[in-house]
């Protein structure tokens, strides 16, 4: 799917002014480098666009989409560049759009329990405003700090909540989308329930911005869970600690969390935020919430988890249930990303996700793994979806260009052995750019190639952010 | 979408024959009568096949479906035949697939809560041998005793534990498809996160069909809740009763079940039954459950509710905590479609969806078009999820002409009044022949341009389950 694509000549930029303002097209170089990368590598991916536009509204955005499928030119939808796969890079050049300007909270709707949003809301002002009323958005990522509701959608993003209440698509009720050909359209809306015809709003959620462009969201909401308790159980050994999580789940208890921390990452984190949690002698953590509306309401669960933790050889399970204590804890979770970068920039963040049940075996796997490509594998993430972020981090000592070989070729192990036991290579960053060389090894052709039939029905130009999934 | 097709000749019959083996091909008129009709009226909808075929496996169900694309032939599939809509209706003769010999539960993954099962298992089958186990198929729809699990994926069944647990798709990991090109494919599988490209599998959800044959499904299974109550709520009227649907839920309560019945729904019912519920001055009720792992986990739930009951002017609210009342009460409300037929067979069973919000506005419009056509329209439903089975019963005194003509005229009304509240025409029956011609009337025509550049895509020669969703 490689297409001649025209470039944005000066009277297009012109055209660009006159849709969405002058001082919302971008074409000197300095401001478009920031269009240029995302969380993955700027030198592996990073490439800038020719132009960048920030829309208003959706009528706008839906002229620059069909200026751009007139012209032939490559159009990449940005939310806040947080993506993990290179999904918001403009490889081909061409218009990156920007969803920046978009940042409007439309409604909430509170009889119905919905939020309806523009796109470029920051995931995390949309659930501190909903908070507010008594009402929670169950479906974010880790990144809600920074991210947007668009960019969530694209990606179908998950997060550290994903085993009690799934993830972003769950919630979504209904967007409001431009076609690659420039139309715009509502796909669902304030209702829970609908089987009038195809459902392509789940043909969109996850994505990537290749089947269009999300400019307004209609969000579920659930009533916002008042009482949380936490668990932070310590294990000898990784394998005591994932043997857990089929265990638990299958008594029909379903944690809000279950999240892995290996050895190497909790030490990691833990230096990086000068925090000192309980880790001598413990070789790996899980760190098991539950919510719900009342402190009753969770304790038979939390004794009954307790209990399972220490029948099955855990060596400490301390309860955590004042707010501070819960946010030390988290925070040693939510910063392993980060605190691994300050110790060896180079890596890549990697997100596998296979069935509960076989996460056990991924863990003597990911040592093999290391110590064959000489990287280290800290292993930590979502465990009770059976979704892990093996990392792939360079050995500060060794070369580059080991690096690079290595890196290559673990990857390409890493996901033949995922695949093998029933996984898949991504769990919720998506393919993106980084992942699309391996999509042809984990995925039966007759599937390729009804993807590839379905884009090409939604876009005949392959001007919607092309290069992303498919090669 | 009309096609020129061509016949079931005997050269083809014999290549069935040697598809399926002898036995499972039939072709005599009064064999293939069954497969002529569904629950909608045989009359009005009705269509025999020329050949119908009983595959044991996907193996086979791919051959047939390759000859019928290769032959440019017309395949419909067929489940239990319980659909209210004509999907399974081969309007243009050809063949019917059955997926009656697929029976087999193949499966029960219990540390990854996942049960695998052919297509043609009955629903009750599946739900009775999981809850064995101590697991639960939370997705299921009312005539879970008839409906198979791949019409329940081809239609998206919802049914009465939707509040809480949402409807089939929530539960369908994944599913082994035959294309409409005759290749067998798996899309998804045990896990429960994937964004490893397109989710192809929620665009066959709830496509009737007309995407290929779910030969195969791989079913999330959650802990089966033991504790359960119901309260009956009696209102003075059914605009006071679904009032208050939307008062409970954004409380952040979590109902599994917000039934509504209005009087008439509740005396035909009971009549029917000989059963006796507390109705006399009651004009409509709400039956609500909630269900917990424990007792103690709902009980500040059940309190709550019923507090906002009788705050919002309920004339009594029961309690049913024994299995015999609440099955005597939920029989009500399972029977009153047949009560209706018992009444006047001639009926049109409808399920309008609108947002939560909306449904009470529902209500006068109801009685107005019930008033205007000469019908009855006894309203009952699944209001916590805005889905209300307004349906049109006919006088039996008034002529089948007269009738005919209210009836059509009567729905067009009812889905533009449903329209004009954010709502649509179906919220768990499809579209299949019966609503297809007012499609054009609710949804915009670029969503729908969108539905068939993807139908044909997929199914260029249109041979699979033609004449279903689009005119």
């Amino acid at each position: 799917m490689t297409d001649a694509y025209n470039r944005v000549t000066e009277k297009i930029v012109e055209e660009l002014k006159k849709i969405v303002g002058p001082g919302n097209v971008l074409t000197e170089e300095e401001k478009l480098e920031a269009y240029s990368h995302d969380e993955t590598s700027a030198e592996v991916y990073g490439h800038a666009p020719e132009v960048a536009v920030l829309p208003l509204d959706a009528k706008q955005v839906a002229a620059v989409v069909k200026l751009a499928n007139r012209e032939k030119i490559p159009i990449t939808p940005r939310g806040a560049g947080s993506g993990l796969s290179g999904g918001a890079l403009p490889e081909y050049g061409g218009i990156v759009l920007s969803i920046d300007m978009m940042t409007k909270i439309l409604e909430l709707d509170k009889a119905n329990m919905v939020v309806v949003t523009e796109a470029g809301v920051v995931t995390n002002d949309l659930a501190t405003m909903v908070q507010a009323e008594g009402l929670f958005f169950a479906g974010y990522p880790m990144s809600l700090q920074t991210c947007m509701i668009g960019g969530n959608i694209a990606e179908n993003a998950g997060g550290g909540k994903a085993v009690k209440y799934g993830v972003t698509g769950r919630y979504v009720l209904g967007v409001e989308l431009v076609t690659p050909r420039g139309d715009i359209v509502q796909l669902g809306g304030k209702l829970v329930k609908d089987v009038s015809s195809y459902d392509l709003k789940s043909l969109v959620i996850g994505s990537e911005g290749t089947l269009g462009i999300v400019t307004k969201a209609y969000i579920k909401l659930i009533g916002y869970p008042t009482a949380k308790s936490d668990l932070l159980v310590l294990f000898k050994t990784p394998e005591e600690a994932i043997d857990l999580v089929p265990v638990i789940l299958a008594k029909g208890i379903a944690p809000t969390s279950i999240e892995f921390m290996d050895q190497l990452s909790v030490i990691t984190s833990c230096k990086y935020l000068n925090e000192s949690l309980p880790y001598e002698d413990c070789g790996a953590m899980l760190l098991i919430e539950l919510d719900g509306s009342s402190v009753s309401q969770i304790e038979t669960d939390l004794v009954q988890v307790g209990k399972l933790c220490e029948e099955h050889g855990a060596m400490e399970v301390y309860v955590a249930e004042d707010k501070n204590n819960i946010e030390r804890i988290w925070n040693v979770r939510r910063n392993i990303a980060e605190a691994f970068k300050v110790y060896s920039p180079t890596q890549s963040l990697e997100d596998i996700v296979v069935p509960i049940s076989r996460i056990p075996e991924m863990i003597p796997q990911l040592e093999r793994l290391g110590k064959k490509y000489d990287v280290q594998i800290p292993c930590y993430g979502h465990a009770g979806d059976g979704n892990l972020h093996a990392t792939l981090v360079k050995n500060p000592e060794s070369s580059m260009a080991d690096w690079e070989k290595n890196e290559a070729l673990c990857l390409e192990e890493l996901y033949k052995v995922t695949s093998d036991v029933g996984g898949k290579i991504s769990g919720e960053h998506g393919i993106g750019i980084k992942r699309r060389k391996y999509l042809k090894d984990i995925i039966d052709p007759v599937e390729l190639d009804l993807m590839r039939a379905t884009k090409r029905a939604w876009d005949p130009n392959n001007i919607m952010n092309p290069g992303k999934i498919f090669v």
